[in-house]
């Protein structure tokens, strides 16, 4: 195992701390229970926004605080949900006394550690509703959920959603337009390589030198199916029509098309993919109204790629074009 | 070779394309020659700012074109240098009347071709300076270089250059400013995989599975020395020194801290390498006045990192600080 790590068991720890070093004008970080919040503290009568998971996935989630997106993130260990008493100090400290809305990756062990911090949170008077992400279309049901796994989508609910915080949106508007992303939001993924998870030492699945998985879910779950090598225009239809036609996109509609990488693969291969994922989208008479192309939900140093689209209304897009200032995304 | 991409031929080109449309509000591409400049054309009045050199490192140089960096990049074959008569016009397509920087990483094949370039651009009553960046403590002399290479440094050259620039300074002001840059930024890199050229198919040297190589150029050309595998904190060691020795860094002074990603290290362990450089750096009385860290000078899918140390000023601390607008920066 090839790493820039020092004690396996001291990944996340050492690397989120690192993290709030070189962003502190945009994140605090509380190391124990390990939580990463806004810089300055909640914002009064603001929904607050919390979202988490398993570490391994950066910038996901902690790559989102600050304004206009996330209050606070919750890193569990590697590819692991983070704890109930790990997660419910992060929606406290979200908390600007407007509510707190909980996006959550659709695996089995985030929604219940969710469901149990939201319900000792809401012993302390704080108002919690909670979205679910599922936009992965590759499998129903997989090895850590019930039903469609949550994926790059994530990026889009956290960023909309946030901005209609900032905004200053109530909590219920506020989770209706996040419920409103997760409705027209599609991915899907390959994997080019396996990656490792540090304590286990190994790669977590084992892909031969001349074969792709289609479908690949985000900790390496098994996908759709395994191919031979093939090219980048062949790879990215066999991700976008599967999203585009889920979605039912139709002749008219504007989207917002993002090609995020696993981790370890080059932006030069990311835009190889965007190219053909637009001109596959204009040839169904959609238009390509925004776009997102770089490593925003990985997979550790996993090679391979995932394409997301989000159908876009003025609302949506007004949103999405809200100003943001993350570590990961800001404009 | 498992890469995203169709014939290895169309790498480039197909990748360049789809920058340009994701990216249509900040650049204009145009297919042959081959050159990504700033949308809108050329800002009367202002230095223009090329850069340009080999591809396979993006987001360097096409990522940093837009307000308050590039005005044109030049983007040659994967690890080698553009022509003359393709950096030509995008010293053309730069000029905005006040002159133009050309900012060279110091490889024999880029000084060389941006030599004649500039000639040719002065035959059309151009002005051109020349800026050499060689911040690479490594080695002196390379494969590809007589003294030393230029890498991760030259984002804050172009960085710094294109405030000084975008703020109306002349062209010898703007050189000037970049020259400082150069002067007081250090480098030095680490791999932990080789990686493969498209149109070579294989790996562009053997790293076996228990050894690193530091001091890793950023085509792959030897460092200084194989070691065995060791810790973050140990490797970090081995790259922040050189660099900040060879600077003469000295108790008091502020540094902009770069960590930069070869391409396939994740996230999580360039912020593992980013806390423990600014540790060393503080525990030599340096205070971490900046810092960037992600992929930003990569070197296709290679995984590693390079460290950069950047000695500041309050001039260089708020040209650093102006507003940037391009795909890979934006603050």
């Amino acid at each position: 195992m090839k790493k820039l790590i020092n004690d396996p068991q001291d990944v996340v720890r050492e690397s989120v701390e690192g993290f709030g070093l070189a962003h502190a004008d945009l994140v605090t970080v509380n190391p124990d229970p390990l939580v990463v919040s806004r810089a300055g503290g909640p914002v009064a009568g603001k929904v607050g926004l919390v979202s988490g998971g398993g570490s391994g996935h950066e910038p996901l989630h902690a790559g989102f605080v600050g304004v206009g997106m996330l209050d606070a993130a919750v890193p569990g260990a590697v590819f692991t949900s983070p704890t109930p008493d790990q997660i419910a100090p992060a929606l406290t400290v979200a908390s600007g006394g407007a509510g707190v809305l909980a996006i959550v990756k659709n695996y089995t062990g985030d929604v219940l550690n969710f469901e149990t911090a939201v319900e000792l949170a809401e012993a302390d008077d704080i108002e919690v509703r909670t979205v679910v992400v599922n936009d992965d279309v590759a499998v129903e049901d997989s090895l850590y959920t019930a039903g469609r796994r949550g994926v790059a989508g994530t990026v889009a609910v956290e960023k909309i959603a946030g901005a209609a915080a900032e905004r200053g949106d109530d909590l219920a508007t506020v989770a209706a337009v996040a419920e409103r992303v997760v409705a027209n939001v599609r991915s899907m993924g390959v994997a080019l390589t396996a990656c490792t998870v540090p304590h286990a030492g190994r790669p977590s699945f084992d892909l031969p030198e001349d074969e792709l998985e289609i479908g690949i879910g985000i900790h390496g779950e098994p996908g759709r199916r395994r191919i031979p090598l093939a090219g980048a225009d062949a790879i990215t239809e066999m991700l976008l029509t599967p999203a585009a036609d889920d979605l039912g996109l139709a002749r008219g509609d504007d989207v917002l098309l993002f090609v995020n990488g696993m981790g370890g693969t080059p932006a030069s291969e990311l835009y190889i993919v965007y190219r053909h994922a637009r001109a596959l989208l204009e040839g169904r008479g959609v238009t390509v109204a925004r776009s997102l192309v770089g490593n925003y939900v990985t997979s550790l140093e996993m090679q391979g790629a995932s394409v997301t689209v989000l159908r876009l209304d003025d609302e949506l897009t007004a949103l999405w074009d809200a100003p943001v200032r993350t570590a990961a995304l800001h404009w």
